[in-house]
């Protein structure tokens, strides 16, 4: 007998299903409900209600866009806020750049973690790094209250619903530009400018309405719905291409498998029906 | 009752399914099962042999990724052939170029364009242009034989399996080279590099073999298998991203809802795990 895991993609009618051989966690948090599948075709799978958050197959992408795209446009990205995340992927990429001298991750679910120390490791390990500061709480209530300042923040949300609701307000915005340094940067994930793009549309204005900067970009994610995902990138100084440090690239020399130097200036570039739903204020022109 | 259509991916052990409202048409023509489906999100969705070929919601992504590059790298695109594409999707957006003088398509299936003409209109009804001839034959056999020479040949197969596979064969390439002017194009749709990377690889190597400069270039089609898809740029003397002809992009001013200028050179910059799957050979240096 086969056992799929599907996910629903509700506000296009449709869903996404893979063949699984194991259920290896099955929980709920006091947040959400929380599973770690086994697959031939795509390893271990985390699921947070309902939603595919990671496969070992195409991770990668998703956490190298995320973390790569602002630390090699900081000149140097020295502290870094990580709200959500919890499962490690992210940490792990940011603390590739030997800038990075504090993260602090603040994910509103320990148990997220735990169950991703415990059997994907290869994601989860570097939470445990001596650089990184794990806060197991509410992101929006921490980013309210916070006299830190940070180099560069990272949202790597779920949807925005439930939990990950109040991560894509105006109010969290407000206090996460209030918390950066006057050259900060926040990256967020942006979701799908097919299946989901009222989600992007928000995300655009409410960002534009409070950064100087804001520009996204893109990656494919095979896993994550309709394939095709953005990332916001609000900027208080720097611009996301023309401020790309090349020579830290080149020293560092990390052996990535998506991202690339010729990728960080190419993946800002957008097909015209997102630049219209984003608001087309690029610095491409239509056309 | 939700009547759904699911798209198995087999490979992956995984599956796509759209909730579909009607059944428009479906019949077995003598080459394979041909089915158009209407449903609430993505209009009507054209499946043949259980594969999603085109919606009305998406379709425009591939057809103006597979047409416009090559016709905004050619100086000339006067005599185009297409093989496959009975959908006219790729007829509707080649027949926008003014250059562009004459279309032979060969689809070896003529009910595929009967029923698009009759219940995809907005999609096929290019096929009925003064310009275009459409020849329901083979397309192995049509370019073993033919004695015509075009500037850009386009492949708009299915997968490699069935009626698609002979469109995927070393023979095939050399005698679509051979029947290219000295200064002749040929794209073909590559597959995924993610669901499918075998059969990127074949392309890639046969090309190679055959063609002096080959590259390839990306699109993120939500409802084609991992919603990343490549095609190739095989070309006799032009570069893709060099001989981009701007002053006719302006000039024609055509209203697109993917591709555009900037896209042009950036669809090229691929990641680098895709790199390494087609051999690395691109004008961008990894790293």
């Amino acid at each position: 007998m086969v056992v799929s895991f599907t996910e629903k993609y509700p506000e296009v009618k449709a869903s996404f299903s893979i063949d699984i051989e194991k259920i290896i966690f099955s929980g709920n948090s006091p947040f959400q409900k929380i599973e770690i599948f086994d697959s031939s075709t795509f390893g271990k799978i985390l699921v947070i209600d309902g939603c595919i958050m990671l496969t070992e197959k195409d991770e990668f992408i998703y956490h190298e866009m995320i973390s790569h795209v602002p630390l090699y446009v900081h000149p140097r990205p020295e502290r870094i806020l990580i709200i959500g995340g919890g499962d490690g992927g992210t940490v792990r990429e940011v603390l590739k750049h030997r800038d990075v001298q504090k993260v602090i991750l603040v994910d509103i679910d320990r148990i997220v973690s735990d169950v991703c120390l415990k059997y994907l490791p290869g994601i989860a390990s570097g939470l445990l790094s001596e650089r990184v500061t794990c806060l197991y709480q509410d992101g929006v209530e921490y980013v309210k209250n916070c006299d830190k300042k940070f180099d560069v923040v990272l949202i790597d949300s779920t949807d925005p619903v439930n939990v990950g609701e109040g991560l894509f307000t105006q109010e969290f915005y407000q206090n996460c530009f209030n918390l950066l340094n006057s050259d900060g940067l926040l990256v967020n994930q942006a979701e799908s400018p097919v299946f989901t793009r009222r989600w992007l549309t928000m995300v655009s204005q409410k960002l534009r309405s409070i950064f100087p900067s804001v520009d996204f970009y893109q990656a494919s994610i095979p896993t994550y719905p309709s394939g095709y995902w953005l990332f916001s990138f609000a900027s208080k100084k720097y611009h996301p291409q023309n401020d790309f440090r090349a020579e830290k690239y080149r020293e560092q020399n990390l052996k990535l498998n998506y991202y690339n130097q010729h990728l960080h200036q190419a993946c800002f570039v957008l097909p015209n029906y997102v630049r219209d739903i984003i608001g087309n204020s690029s610095d491409y022109p239509a056309g």
